[in-house]
């Protein structure tokens, strides 16, 4: 070989091999692998042409740019202004006159204001590439999704992609605290770097935007529910409207926590009473304030009447008193307020997964129409495994808006590869048969159940401030579902770790094979470890990590694990039929009906909604103890077989995220067999029955589980 | 030009361009900018031999090979055995053959246990490039310096390069917490993530470990002083065994900071007194179990009696009775123990200048041979400016150990370009005339001066988990020269500036000139718009952000910055002459001569040392008020012109470093003008003398400054 071509191959290596630390996330425009591929790409892509110049389209053009020249690895000319063979034509009608009168009025009215077209065209005799959108934030979509096609091997020589958000407001919530402590995070603090803004604006803001647009996010809230009213004073406002500056050309609006009791923290007030004058009016300067800094501010997020939070009750009124108030000091600015339905009492003696049912129905129709209620993927909170909310179609005249926990506060924390898209789906698919049967959740959220005009998915964000974002490599992937589910959620959970593996990884397809089924399996596999047959709530007080069944010392009763397994000489697990709390009764008569007889349900369910004796038959022919332990047993031995699958993985990633996925496993297997024998351990004590011969013996003891502390677990 | 030679200037520009987030610090290895110097380069470097094949010597060939290929962009082969042209040959005499034969005994018999030799050599007719040591840590040493030769363009062709540390212990103390906030830092949060510890091993360690060899440092601390004794309990020592095998082939040694109450916090006893029987017993147990998991433990540092900590006075024993009993547990394994000299108690009435001088001087020659005494630079401290600390010189004995502050805690912190070799070097090279003229503090630390085998300098880190491990891409600097100082503290504050700048950003000369000029010039501005004249500790309280000088009301007197200012009707400054606390006759007669006399005192500590009338004439003929408005008002104005001369610097600087330089110049200016107008307007209210008519007055009241709140400032 030529000393060039060697020094060529030479300089490729170092761009390739370079260790990876994950910052990129899945924007990492490595040159495509495969040759016949690359050349094929390099025919069809050569220039870019882009109409208009605000600080939007200043962003299609360099994420264009960069995204096709490290892809590509050739240089595409931005300079031209006449279509050639091979050119990407960006724009929207109104800032380009070649897409203007490329003809592509159909495809984009379907569009929509947020959806994107992709098309191949003949533009003056010469084969073009036109992405397009009716605003330029669709436009953004459509460039990121393009770039997407090149990054996942997929064919562009035939284009014809019209693509509309299912999902209107498609948020990642921040528990984000002042002092960058992060409530259930477990990737280091907080990104929002307090202190230095306005001024300083940290390369992440940005770089954090361009990860949400490339997958559809439109709007943050960057504070922790439990909220810190301080957020909400001048010298905080101006850090926020910095942050909304550097958001708002990637099409995202930022939202706050407001902290039901600020008038009185900050405004002086001696009430927070809603339907008291001054604080009305004391909100609707507030809000005025705001949007003289910010005028596309999103609006409010609420926790209220809520694990000690401040809110309208503490004044004898009702949620709904509470959320219009806002509503109203709100709305002419065009802001919305979610309220969040996570509330449960412990002067409320009902089973807690009756609480925010029994609180909210009742309500509605009692909202203002900008007000949407925000409520939990299942009734008791994010847990690994967990029946859909009732409150999902029972709230018709509202619109209600999810909320999934993208952070794994109960699913492995920063130290566990649990991919959510299953869980996500889970929910989303599951049917409501509030109208009839195929009312899933979906259709709830969506809108198209209710034909509401506002609609919302959240995800409780698991982003800090670790070089790689999320702690865990493959965490990344949780943050990138959420997008794209909310984007759209007939996607599949297949479909998501095959793109996310490829943009993120590798497009080698023995690589895909093993990891698409690592991901896919790896939800199942950590509830069978930790919370099988519809256990639940069963994990360390306060910080959540690990197990501890046997709490039973916290001051409020559904603290406690012993309050969610009910363990007895009999039997375990929570009666939530007609003999026991009825929670059962809040789903509609066909949903009930699939969980309600303990000899039908789904045994994923068992344990959530029966008290079964431990000597109960399952389907498998054991005895509910010997289920148990077959369950506990065989999710840390699927535990223990992730790591050699990654270990196979090895020619396929580099050296760093390699290391570090490894010892993470090592974690996690760990962890699972912490979780089996600590949990196991202490059924044993009150079933009496032992642990079959067949599997190996726990070799630590009930006591030495009991006595382990974690004073500075993260994320508390 | 072909296209083979376009692309290859294509890939040349990517890896160049590259937007830097500062990760890499000083270990950039880009290529070499000039031709001519690459080619000679390249010419006197082909290939190499590393002998031997321990943990230390893999890490001194991969970082030859990364750092080579980086620097001369071509392929090095490692993997011959006999010398080429070009070859450069590493290892110990007892590693390789070729060190052993080649005639350097002399030199390496200068280069003792931990230095290095680098030198030209024919080997059997080929001109071969030496880096050895007699130890592999010399030898790593030698490999970095090596590698910072061509880093900052130095010519290789006659290399005879002998170097020995001229400190023993050359240390970071990281004030790091268990829940990872830093006490003082302002990086971010703590690197050593415990939750993950032992079993994940972050990138990070490594890469630390990294940087401290490449500049000598050869032990770290890293817990708070302000302790924890959760450190001390064998979960935890798992985690710090896991990070000392991380850092053992890098040189460095691990050291823990010991809370002096641990027996009764994790041991169950009722007492901590050092005389104590069972206390002793159960150090002694401690340090077994420590040295068990780490054989090569360093020691301990501890900060005993002060502000709060607990420590041998509680019992009425002394400091020495204290660090004896640490010392007796830790001798048999070779440990040390350091104990900390920065005491003072609001029980004693003492000017706070005096306390450790008054503690300590009695204890000299009481300390067991492995104990040292750690001082801070200065009897306050880490001022701005600060006269050096009277113990120095004081103490003949006593092995006195530096500690310095590299973490900018009252120098700006993490907002304000201050290079503080200059601070380092002023106090190193003053002159205690303990035993006459020459008697500096740098021979009192380095051991010549009593002739001490122990020596050592400690800086407080800066370091925490940005990105870029400082926060200020400048920061880095002050990490850097802690390093090299302690190697060597006849360098001056301007080859460390060049020799950084150009490994860090560019070796442009014109970019040098200017650069180095501004680093230099940093912290006299930053005094000069803070705290001119002498005074000190005017700082806010608590976070120590920003100017309040009229704080009084804080439960110690000496927490209040009122007490260290006295500013009256009369005039402003602390008289510690004869007629005030004569905290002056604590330095030797010749030290103390240059500051007694108010008329001939050197101004920079005019207020330090006297109580000098408002109309006090000084050395420019103005009054002294006068002169405090000029200081003010000059530094605050060349604090601005920082910004313009980084602006003529953008053509040498990546976007990102350069913009994020911008941001935080900004800010800095707007500080140096909130410290200037705060503090006239307060010293204003109290001289009753205006600030002369041609300064721009203040744009904002004193109750403005007063009332500002800074309730989540970093570092607390």
């Amino acid at each position: 070989m030529k000393k060039t071509t060697l020094l060529i191959l030479y300089l490729c290596c170092i761009l390739i091999t370079k260790a990876e630390n994950g910052y990129d996330l899945w924007l990492r425009y490595k040159p495509v692998a495969d040759k016949a591929l690359l050349t094929s790409y390099r025919e069809s892509i050569t220039t870019i042409i882009t109409g208009g110049s605000s600080a939007t389209m200043k962003i299609v053009k360099e994420e264009l740019y960069a995204g096709l020249s490290g892809l590509l690895q050739t240089k595409i000319d931005t300079n031209i202004s006449t279509p050639r063979n091979g050119t990407i034509i960006t724009g929207t009608p109104q800032s380009s006159l070649l897409i203007r009168n490329a003809g592509i009025a159909t495809q984009l009215k379907d569009a929509g204001e947020e959806g994107f077209v992709i098309i191949s065209k003949t533009i003056n005799g010469k084969q073009c590439i036109l992405i397009s959108g009716n605003t330029e934030q669709g436009l953004l979509y459509g460039t990121f999704h393009f770039l997407r096609l090149l990054q996942t091997s997929r064919p562009i020589r035939q284009l014809h992609i019209v693509s509309a958000p299912k999902i209107r407001l498609r948020m990642l919530d921040h528990w984000d605290n002042p002092d960058r402590t992060v409530e259930r995070g477990y990737a280091g603090f907080s990104i929002w770097n307090w202190h230095t803004l306005p001024t300083y604006i940290d390369q992440r803001y940005i770089d954090y935007a361009r990860a949400n647009a490339s997958i559809g996010i439109n709007g943050v809230v960057i504070t922790n529910v439990n909220a810190n009213a301080v957020i909400l004073t001048p010298a905080y406002l101006e850090k926020v409207k910095a942050l909304a500056d550097v958001f708002r050309p990637y099409g995202i609006k930022i939202y706050l926590t407001a902290r039901f009791s600020a008038p009185i923290e900050t405004g002086r007030l001696k009430t927070a009473d809603p339907l008291d004058e001054n604080v009305q009016l004391w909100w609707k300067e507030k809000v005025k304030e705001i949007y003289t800094r910010i005028p596309d501010f999103g609006g409010f997020l609420v926790k209220a009447n809520s694990e000690g939070q401040p809110g309208p009750q503490d004044y004898k009124r009702t949620h709904a008193d509470g959320a219009n108030m806002l509503a109203d000091a709100i709305a002419p600015f065009k802001g919305i307020v979610i309220w969040r339905a996570f509330v449960y009492s412990h002067e409320n003696p009902a089973d807690r997964h009756k609480q925010a049912y029994d609180d909210f129905v009742p309500l509605d129709g009692q909202f203002r129409s900008n007000v949407m209620v925000q409520v939990k993927n299942g009734a008791i909170d994010f847990m690994p495994r967990e029946p859909f909310h009732p409150l999902f179609g029972a709230m018709p005249k509202t619109p209600l808006m999810m909320e999934f926990q993208v952070t794994q506060e109960y699913l492995g924390q920063g130290t566990s590869l649990v991919f959510l898209a299953p869980l996500f789906k889970e929910t989303l698919d599951s049917d409501t048969y509030s109208k009839g049967k195929g009312s899933t959740v979906a259709k709830v959220i969506d809108g198209s159940l209710e034909k509401h005009s506002l609609s919302g998915m959240a995800g409780v964000a698991n982003i800090g401030n670790d070089i790689n974002w999320c702690g865990h490599p493959f965490a990344q992937a949780n943050w990138y579902a959420l997008g794209r589910l909310a984007w759209d959620h007939h996607l599949s959970s297949e479909q998501i770790a095959d793109e996310w593996l490829r943009m993120t990884f590798s497009d080698n397809a023995d690589f895909l094979k093993a990891a698409t089924a690592l991901m896919l399996e790896s939800r199942d596999i950590i509830v069978q470890y930790s919370n099988p047959m519809g256990l639940h709530h069963i994990m360390g007080t306060s910080h959540h990590y690990g197990p501890a069944p046997w709490v039973n010392d916290q001051r409020r009763p559904e603290w406690n694990p012993v309050y969610y397994h009910k363990a007895d000489s009999n039997g375990i697990g929570f009666n939530r039929t007609a003999t026991g709390s009825n929670a059962l009764a809040q789903y509609f008569p066909d949903a009930r009906k699939q969980w309600e007889d303990s000899s039908h349900c789904d045994e994923k369910y068992l344990l959530w909604f029966h008290h079964v004796p431990w000597n109960f038959i399952v389907k498998s022919g054991r005895t509910l103890w010997e289920e148990l332990c077959y369950q506990y047993y065989k999710g840390a031995e699927r535990a223990g077989k992730m790591q050699d699958t990654w270990k196979r993985l090895q020619p396929y990633v580099d050296k760093q995220r390699f290391e570090q996925v490894s010892m993470l496993l090592n974690i996690q297997h760990e962890e699972a067999i912490w979780w089996r024998n600590a949990c196991l351990l202490y059924f044993r004590s009150i079933s009496k029955q032992p642990i079959p011969a067949q599997y190996e013996p726990p070799g630590k003891t009930l006591e030495y589980y009991k006595q382990l502390r974690f004073p500075f677990a993260p994320g508390i």
